[in-house]
């Protein structure tokens, strides 16, 4: 469950590109449900980087975070909300020691990515009316065989965001 | 000197973009120095991902590796040498916690970039006749006012590659 508590990211809807599993309207009287992204966002691995973490812990990983174009634009300019469109994409490792690197270094310092984790993929993706329920950005994580994660997991995500509200309920900053 | 003892990375000569401190040919009974590239590429942080790392000890710091256009399709098609115009960036940053992001996990699991260390940026460019006495690659280091290392420090890159002589000298493995 940590690995879901803890998603750092994103996403807008993709007409075309993204399903969802609730309905993109719902009346203001009903219990809003959170709308979660089931397709993983084409070329995300093209993009540019935003910044790199590690996590301790039952995570254990070594992650990096990507954004597409309007996202990247967005973080640069210190532009909040992030507009919609923009997709924030986390792609995490594990964290494995790296033999060959700690023979030259001639000591144990050197941490690499391994396998990947069951969390391997997280997006956020920002669309401001179909997500406006999870704070304007729908959630979603793949593990490496492109399996989406279900809608309990998905559920966890927007309240652990609920503190970074300041900064459009985004943790990773960018690295320069 | 660790620092520099570890340079993951390699770069490529670009006419009218990268300076270099020895002249381009030598006579082979002449000792062979090394050459240097002096000049950060353009707009490498625009370049996409190969991997991530960390290192403990005396680095302490997290890092991105980056590779430009032709550096990223030699690794996706694994294809060994790395033709000429490859270029690998690394940016490093110290390895900090992230208290905002522990508070969330509710314990202290989660380390971030901080600031830049004086081996912030460092490139590898291949050019294999300019660069053949250290493996056809040049190698760079900046600190976060773009100031290039001296040729001394730059000198001890180059040996410490030479144990991962069959992949090109390349430390870096891509991370998919």
């Amino acid at each position: 469950m940590k690995q879901i508590i803890f998603m750092l990211f994103g996403v807008v809807a993709l007409a075309g590109v993204v399903a969802f599993t609730a309905p993109a309207s719902l009346h203001a009287d009903q219990e809003v449900a959170p709308i979660f992204v089931t397709k993983i966002p084409p070329r995300y691995r093209d993009w540019r980087l935003i910044s790199v973490a590690h996590e301790e812990g039952s995570l254990n990983d070594i992650r990096a975070i990507l954004g597409n174009d309007i996202a990247i634009k967005a973080y640069r300019e210190g532009k909040l909300p992030f507009p919609d469109g923009a997709i924030i994409a986390r792609i995490a490792w594990s964290y494995v020691p790296s033999e060959e690197n700690n023979k030259v270094f001639g000591r144990a310092q050197s941490f690499v990515p391994g396998a990947p984790p069951d969390w391997y993929l997280q997006f956020m993706v920002k669309d401001s009316k179909k997500y406006a329920a999870t704070g304007g950005w729908g959630y979603a994580q793949f593990n490496k065989d492109g399996k989406p994660a279900d809608e309990a997991k998905l559920k966890t995500c927007f309240p652990c965001h609920v503190p970074v509200k300041a900064r459009d309920f985004i943790f990773t900053r960018y690295a320069p």
